[in-house]
């Protein structure tokens, strides 16, 4: 079976179109696919998904980098979105066949990269995070770049000052995070909350669902994180809506895969709701297209 | 999106491997994939499947043809299994993106590149029969090869007395056809064979089901043949087999989908299950690779 990740690196870029397509161009390098650009003015800012083995996940994310630190010039950077570096944040994600360990490895080796060949300082989060108070992104980000100028601490790899246009770099490791929500037929916000509060994690429901109710469309909905599907799948999270859901005597109108999502999680769900116990996806047709 | 096909050409040869892979391998062209070689000596037959696009999958399976045209002679040639021909039956499969009539205007294109370039007569079944008593792969095999040199009629393409090595070949387009057993938690066969025909088409159930109960290992198994999963997908068949079984007081142990499924047949259960009106195939990540 192929090894898969998925990166989304995010670039301090959201205006300039030039600069944008560069960046994500430099990721288009063989056996990889990037897609899903994403920019916004405001925030100063763009984001893409690369796929592909982990080796050519990681050259292709570099390539960007490398475009991103000769274009970016952080001294002239202004956004919404707090920021550290002219690339932001580079996070790899299991998809198939890998593990998180493996992808934790992938993080240190592209963060020993950019060290010694960009010369940036890089913090390691997430699962990657060699230090607690750097597990959580926002925590390193406290402060964005003019802070960080000041308040630098000894970086994970690299030099111990901020690179003079580039900052610095978080890159780590983390799962990958379904978008899932339901629609109740109903409008009243208050059943979806109620039941958002029954099945969240934090309050005691579902491992790792994070879950919130709001009125969309004159619908009330639970709008669900699922981010570890293979703890809590969107079949076990649909279920434990309609649960709720039933007993309050409420129908539920429909539900929303928001995004992409990764095979295993729809083999995981078919298997779960039809017994199907030896399901696999190399049974999948067009998995032989990229094996 | 792109347009998939498949093809699972059989040849009569199941002994002899070095002609069985040269057969194989020939079809191993850029941008398809074939796997699943599977042949038998007391058939003396074997079979494996093509993937890619149409045009592709035309490519491929043609270059199997011209070898198997080669190496095989159909005078020297004994098996149990019921033969025309060198090659013996081409079916074209509809896999996503691809509508049937486009499967047919494929066959209907091999079928001339054969008649064409290798001189031997083919006949057209199934979707693409341009004869009523064609439609059926049995009814053209009746007689086998050895018969046809007696009782061959006007081919649809081609020369009109048989190749005299390679004999004929029945090409055509057939839908994708889903494998899928329910096993359930009893030995009685007599119940999983009154489920069988409460659900299958024939008896009045389900379109496009065609279901035995049997005994396997045990279990009484309800064994389905799913030749149309855009009428029937495997979701709904378990459901019906549910429904029934409850009835009945029976409790479903597992199901199985034998073989390999089409991508869009996942979504479809996915969509109808979790009621994910908007759910596309585009959202699989492994997709994105080869797009």
């Amino acid at each position: 079976m192929n090894k898969i990740v998925e990166c989304v690196p995010n670039f301090s870029e959201g205006k300039n179109l030039k600069i944008i397509n560069a960046i994500f161009n430099a990721s288009k390098i063989k056996n990889v696919k990037s897609f899903e650009l994403e920019y916004n003015k405001d925030h100063n800012r763009c984001l893409f998904t690369i796929v592909g083995s982990p080796e050519d996940v990681l050259n292709s994310v570099f390539e960007s980098i490398k475009i991103a630190t000769k274009l970016i010039d952080m001294n002239k950077h202004v956004g919404e979105h707090p920021r550290i570096g002219a690339t932001d944040v580079v996070p790899f994600v299991p998809v198939s066949a890998v593990t998180m360990e493996e992808c934790v490895a992938l993080s240190n080796k592209l963060a020993q990269k950019v060290a010694e060949e960009l010369k940036i300082p890089v913090f390691m989060y997430e699962v990657s995070a060699k230090r607690k108070e750097n597990k959580n992104l926002a925590d390193i980000r406290r402060g964005e770049y003019q802070g960080l100028k000041i308040k630098m601490n000894k970086p994970d790899y690299g030099p111990d000052k901020i690179h003079p246009t580039a900052g610095a770099i978080v890159i780590g490791a983390r799962k990958y995070l379904i978008a899932y929500n339901v629609n109740l037929d109903t409008k009243d916000i208050n059943i979806a909350k109620n039941i958002a509060k029954t099945i969240r994690e934090k309050d005691g429901g579902l491992k790792a669902v994070k879950a919130l109710g709001f009125e969309v469309d004159g619908m009330a909905q639970i709008s669900m994180n699922l981010v570890d599907f293979e703890k809590t799948n969107f079949d076990a999270a649909f279920n434990a809506v309609k649960l709720v859901a039933d007993k309050l005597g409420v129908k539920i109108k429909n539900s929303e895969i928001y995004g992409m999502i990764p095979l295993e999680s729809l083999v995981k769900a078919i298997k779960s709701t039809f017994k199907a116990d030896a399901f696999k996806s190399g049974q999948v047709l067009e998995k032989k297209l990229y094996e």
